[in-house]
């Protein structure tokens, strides 16, 4: 075996057993792109080997999309194809496992097109149904990237697929003698500065920087989590691979400010760059960015819950995506490398008892519920994070440093 | 546009105006491998130009099915996502188009695996709804190929794709001036044999040859058909791209004697060579080949249907498929050269009366219905074929050229 197939076949393994933690007797849903397909293969072996009973995939083809957004009915934008949904709802009813896989070869292959059209683009009937999957835990997941040539450049500007590689595989512990043992210690990490934050009990989260001066503010019921999920049937599993951050559901209602995007943001097939937002008495009411300002605008127009927070997340300089130096113009890494906010659906396990409630109910007590949800990076050396409580200000992040005890 | 992308724009535009003759209005389902993308992305952007609703597509991998037949549990050879089954049912609910790629870029894949194992894979759910579609005449659909190097290097043992298009060209008439008034002829020619078949009342088809002697019986409500379909809903449609076949269903009580088959036949990730096959009282009861005889009696072990016969073809040296003396190694060609039989499900609407009686019904008055349908070729120029009526042979082909008038 090359060292190519022995990294992709332990990088699958990774995705396998520790990320989604498949267990012996599961179905396995795979969602990828098409350029993901030896991703998707080595998963589909290490899978059935792992005693997997089937392992079910899609494979989403952006060009076929971009033939829709270019010429097809303005209805058919955010239609689901019934079976889409199906899929989903038959995954959860047998408690499989799924895997998503990211690194979007041509994240620019709509940046020619109409931007609101492309901003409104976007299945809400499957939104959902993989919503009611995340925030009832109905499934093991997790998402992980399959570096490919175009993601590289876009990365890098040139097709070093290797150099992809090298840093996802530091970011991914990959490169770790021990990955699996790797991971447990980083995962507890993550886990003690979850429990650190919640004892602080903050009422709210503030972000001062450059182009930056956000208020956040947090329920009473927000719960600080990190990257080990848990089924409602009892299995563990890490939903993002990398994961660096800790991260809770805000108070919908109680945004304040101003923020400057420290990062540009791959969406909806384009980059948007030096994204600005400012939030009155929660909701987004304006938007700027150099470029792709109106991909945003089109998502924010899905639903009126998308003008508002559904997440927030700290990361600091120690994550080990942020140590790579590079902007991978990826979600799942960027978001990784530092601090994000995200506009749109709440983290309903992230609230105490809001899985009891209705989508109605949630909404009225802060915890949002929309078809969108779109991080977007708002971190770095130059931004302070402080927590607030009873009129004090404790920092948090100062330098990119972690400074919470 | 270059050439070549011209070409595929105007096949696209045979597949979707001539083939499926996609409705303004009409949603589009696309049946295809990870190795036709170019050709379903052209599809997409041809069918939403002539205002079809939505092109919904599925990829499929025939890695992630190697993995399965190697590595996976026995009893997932023959299931099927309930999501593929209901697809299929809303495309017809919806009265869709639907467009299956053939052209199997890797025909071998599968042949170091355990050939039985092999013929066991198949998603039978999904068989009996596509079966239910194509005989209730539920979509206007087509088969096209798209041309690839894995093709081209199966049919010619380097991987000239170029010389492939151009065979490819030449039997779907896509080089002729004006391909759409070319196919109108050509479709009037296959209804004419029809015709004269019909009339002439045959009560058998005898074939004989080296190696062959084989009499399929016909039923006194076997109807001889051609090309162009029309859908429950009145639309026509041509189901294969190219096709020059007549066919009917037989008896599948009566067919008696032995057979050889004439050319190689690429079926479950395999060839088959020098396939034998024996009937006694409608049933294949001896299977030999030289190659992947045991991918035939894994196949003839689906449902206890699958050894009688469902379809009868015939097709002369006239064929431009036949004309361009290439073994495609792909059925969709290669059936279209030859005279063909198949194993397994019968064709429903080839029988007068037959699609108003149950599955049960039918197969007692013999109109077969099964898992299976698997086509391989029998005709060329050393095998007579004649009707048979009342004592009296009727010659129907001789030295490859068509005899009835």
């Amino acid at each position: 075996m090359s060292g190519q197939a022995e990294r992709l076949e332990r990088y699958a393994e990774l995705a396998v057993r520790v990320g989604a933690n498949v267990r012996p007797g599961q179905q396995v849903g795979v969602f990828a792109q098409l350029a993901h397909a030896p991703l998707v293969r080595e998963i589909a072996r290490v899978a059935y080997r792992q005693s997997a009973t089937y392992v079910d995939y899609v494979y989403e083809d952006a060009h076929v999309k971009r033939a829709l957004i270019e010429l097809g009915p303005e209805e058919s934008l955010s239609w689901t194809p019934p079976w889409l949904v199906t899929r989903v709802r038959d995954l959860n009813a047998k408690r499989s496992a799924v895997i998503s896989i990211a690194g979007d070869p041509e994240p620019e292959l709509f940046s020619d097109l109409d931007g609101e059209r492309v901003g409104r683009t976007r299945m809400i009937e499957l939104s959902r149904a993989l919503s009611r999957q995340f925030n009832e835990m109905l499934a093991n997941w997790t998402i992980v990237a399959y570096p490919n040539e175009g993601w590289a450049r876009s990365a890098f500007g040139e097709p070093d697929v290797e150099r992809l590689w090298e840093a996802v595989a530091f970011a991914t512990r990959l490169d770790e003698p021990d990955p699996v043992a790797a991971w447990r210690g980083h995962l507890e990490g993550l886990a003690e500065r979850a429990r650190v934050l919640q004892e602080h009990e903050f009422d709210a989260i503030r972000f001062h920087g450059p182009g930056t001066d956000l208020t956040v503010g947090l329920l009473p019921i927000s719960i600080w989590r990190a990257a080990r999920f848990t089924t409602s049937w009892g299995v563990e599993h890490v939903p993002n691979m990398p994961t660096e951050e800790v991260f809770t559901t805000p108070d919908s209602r109680r945004t304040e400010g101003f923020v400057r995007s420290t990062r540009p943001l791959a969406v909806g097939g384009s980059l948007v760059r030096d994204l600005e937002l400012r939030f009155e008495g929660g909701k987004a009411v304006e938007v700027n960015a150099s470029a792709g300002a109106d991909i945003i605008r089109g998502q924010l127009e899905t639903d009126e819950w998308a003008r508002y927070l559904g997440e927030i997340a700290l990361v600091d300089g120690s994550s080990r995506v942020g140590q790579t130096g590079i902007t991978f113009m990826n979600t799942l890494f960027d978001e990784n490398a530092t601090c994000h906010i995200a506009y749109g659906d709440g983290i309903t396990f992230s609230a105490e008892g809001a899985g009891e409630l209705s989508e109605e109910e949630r909404r009225k007590i802060g915890v949002n519920s929309s078809a969108v949800h779109t991080d977007f990076m708002i971190g770095g050396p130059e931004v302070d994070v402080d927590g607030l409580r009873g009129g004090t200000e404790t920092p948090i992040i100062r330098d990119d440093a972690w400074q919470l005890k």
